[in-house]
């Protein structure tokens, strides 16, 4: 992919084309000066949403009341997971938003090593998301430490490759669990080869679509794959903290106890009978009343993700991701930066990771610049990563290129020296 | 108790002379006709609770982004939580909001199952949540059906005396798991004289205040109990599957070992390090990423009880239900219903259930009543309970008179005939 040259006239004029363009006044935006490149950490807030979640606290829960349940909530999970189901190439009955991306994990991990109970590794990768590795160490001890977790090595800290995979796994292996574009390098799998790969030698595979869904189209189906958990606030705009998704494989779903055995995961509920019986199908990956503010905020999002659609979602997002790495090799490369992700877009989610060795002075010289600068808002993952979120719904090229040429000046006039680096709160 | 008659005068007189009575205004109260007796299901809106939501959905969320994280979030739960701990008796650093109250539950009788490795006996009873019991059954379950899960029987249906907890309760009991006010029938556990007994046998003791909490003064501390749970969405107004709450003993803290190792619960989250180190003290009862905006939910209403304080709750909250039993005898009991909950105001939360054989039509009947007569919403509950929760921050003496009048006109003039018997949808 080219660009004509570094001009903003060029950003400019890419805006004017961009079929999504008009995506973007869905969102609140209201503060010019800032550029938000952290949609894969917090997605932005829906203009829609403010309306919807007004309805839901004033009418739904203050007016309704406990009838609201029959008459809105019972229906909402059901219903938003049918949307994200079209969003990952599941079918609607194959999806549930519940509880949190860890506890989907916990529930779905445990009980694929039940069902795998004669097989004894665990593979996952060094790029996963720690958290998710954390999850299945807890399942280990739990389990009486009788599993054991392989973590494949990756090369070059970007990547990892297919036949580092195929080694990892072996006819032991119970479950492969693998983050489908990983946090930090934006690393995207070939789900299809790696599923076909862990089920040549019956392992169950499990994808973690935390930074892939919204960002990229997903065929969990297609690909035929068994299990998968993903974050609703990143790309999906669900709000900090929205309850996750999970997914289980029709066939699959009766095959599977989850170990959390809670009411809404129960056959009758509502009859409170003393013994429990699990819901037939998905919804026996369901534990407790789910939170209906949190979750009714997604509703908003996954409109707007339909009317935009993926393929046009992906398309802006390859050419944006491509348009920083063509501005990276001209303003960056020669200040001293290096890339923390891949070069090719088929092997990339939609951030983009870049690297220096003062990255944490310099995230922090972005986002405390004053007028008139730019104040440019990525994130720092340690130890020298600035990760650069593209949200192709509201990300434009003028964003794009206001935020690394702020980046270019921060750089070369090391004004990221006024800056500690000590890290403080949350990065 | 004494009421000086069956007027409404007296009703009123009451309500004149209510030291809570300005609470009532807090809370959106919209609608004169319908008297909502549901609290103890679903807690009222309050009116800051509308304001407090607009704050973190448009500025936090919509303005202050990820940067919300640092500056609002991060601290909130704790924040909130030391606000629960004072209304249950606990220190601010024994207690966590977070999840669902039947996955807290999960968390910490596992975490007292491995504890108490040696012994095998659960006890619970037969009026405890049956979410709580699948819950441990799927413990059970998960553990390789090495333990037994042990239900102390009532001999009325309504009460468990502590006799029969004594009976229960063996040299080889793990856990005892009961919950402090039982959802149907409003039983209240002495606390202090079940956790002393079933100290004395070596078991660890879980309380469920999901149905106390906010209702009735609490001390955890002052009862030295273990491990508790609770629901935030009932007298504490939370909102709709507002995230529960869980309390460690400070000492069993570091004892216990929560089974799911999520991020939120570890050492140093953002340090992103591949294995899991669990928080120093309540923290590592946290999973993943906290529901913000249902959590945020919680604010106004944590501090409405403050101001009110649990002491004056309990009176009015006793007064009110004394109120309730009043008429009942006096209108209620010639038309064929009885009690389901204890005469005993110290053996009794805050809800009333009565029983009638068609109480499901009857409930229906309370509910769809038409102009001029007031609606009244009441629960139901399997098989002929019909839950009356008088919640004191708003719950008037008036409501309770016209909502006992109309109580009694569907039932003298069989005008619940006209509903059917089927139970649709949640009740």
């Amino acid at each position: 992919m080219t660009f004509k040259d570094t001009s903003i006239d060029t950003a400019q004029a890419m805006d004017a084309e961009d079929p999504l363009q008009t995506f973007r006044e869905r969102f609140i935006i209201d503060d010019p000066r800032t550029i938000y490149l952290d949609g894969n950490s917090l997605g932005r807030l829906p203009r829609q949403t403010v309306t919807d979640m007004q309805r839901v606290i004033e009418e739904e829960w203050g007016q309704t009341l406990i009838g609201s349940w029959n008459k809105h909530w019972i229906a909402r999970p059901s219903q938003l997971a049918a949307q994200i189901a079209e969003l990952v190439g599941a079918k609607a009955h194959e999806v549930l938003i519940a509880d949190s991306t860890s506890i989907n994990l916990f529930k779905l991990a445990l009980a694929a090593l039940r069902l795998q109970n004669n097989r004894t590794r665990i593979v996952s990768d060094v790029l996963n998301f720690p958290s998710d590795l954390y999850i299945l160490q807890g399942i280990i001890d739990l389990l009486g430490r009788r599993h054991e977790l392989i973590l494949i090595p990756s090369e070059d800290g970007i990547t990892i490759s297919e036949t580092a995979v195929e080694q990892a796994i072996d006819d032991s292996t119970a479950l492969l669990t693998l983050s489908h574009v990983t946090f930090k390098s934006a690393f995207m799998y070939d789900m299809a080869n790696i599923t076909a790969l862990a089920h040549r030698r019956g392992a169950l595979v499990l994808w973690d679509l935390s930074h892939a869904v919204g960002a990229v189209p997903i065929d969990l189906n297609g690909c035929h794959a068994d299990l998968a958990i993903g974050c609703n606030y990143k790309y999906l705009n669900g709000g900090p903290g929205s309850p996750a998704f999970l997914y289980v494989r029709e066939d699959l779903q009766e095959q599977l106890i989850s170990p959390l055995w809670g009411w809404f995961g129960a056959h009758r509920p509502f009859n409170f009978e003393l013994d429990f019986q699990a819901h037939p199908g998905i919804e026996r990956f369901n534990v407790g009343t789910p939170p209906m503010l949190s979750l009714s905020a997604l509703t908003a999002s996954l409109e707007i993700h339909r009317q935009a659609g993926m393929e046009r979602i992906r398309q802006k997002s390859i050419r944006q991701t491509e348009y920083v790495l063509f501005l990276f090799h001209e303003w960056l490369a020669p200040l001293g930066f290096s890339l923390g992700c891949p070069e090719n877009a088929q092997q990339r989610g939609s951030h983009i990771s870049i690297r220096h060795e003062h990255a944490y002075p310099i995230c922090q010289a972005m986002i405390n610049s004053e007028p008139p600068d730019v104040r440019v808002i990525p994130d720092f993952r340690t130890p020298d990563n600035i990760r650069l979120g593209i949200a192709p719904l509201y990300t434009s090229y003028h964003d794009i290129h206001a935020a690394m040429d702020r980046i270019r000046t921060i750089a070369a006039s090391q004004s990221y020296k006024n800056f500690s680096s000590d890290i403080q709160g949350i990065t």
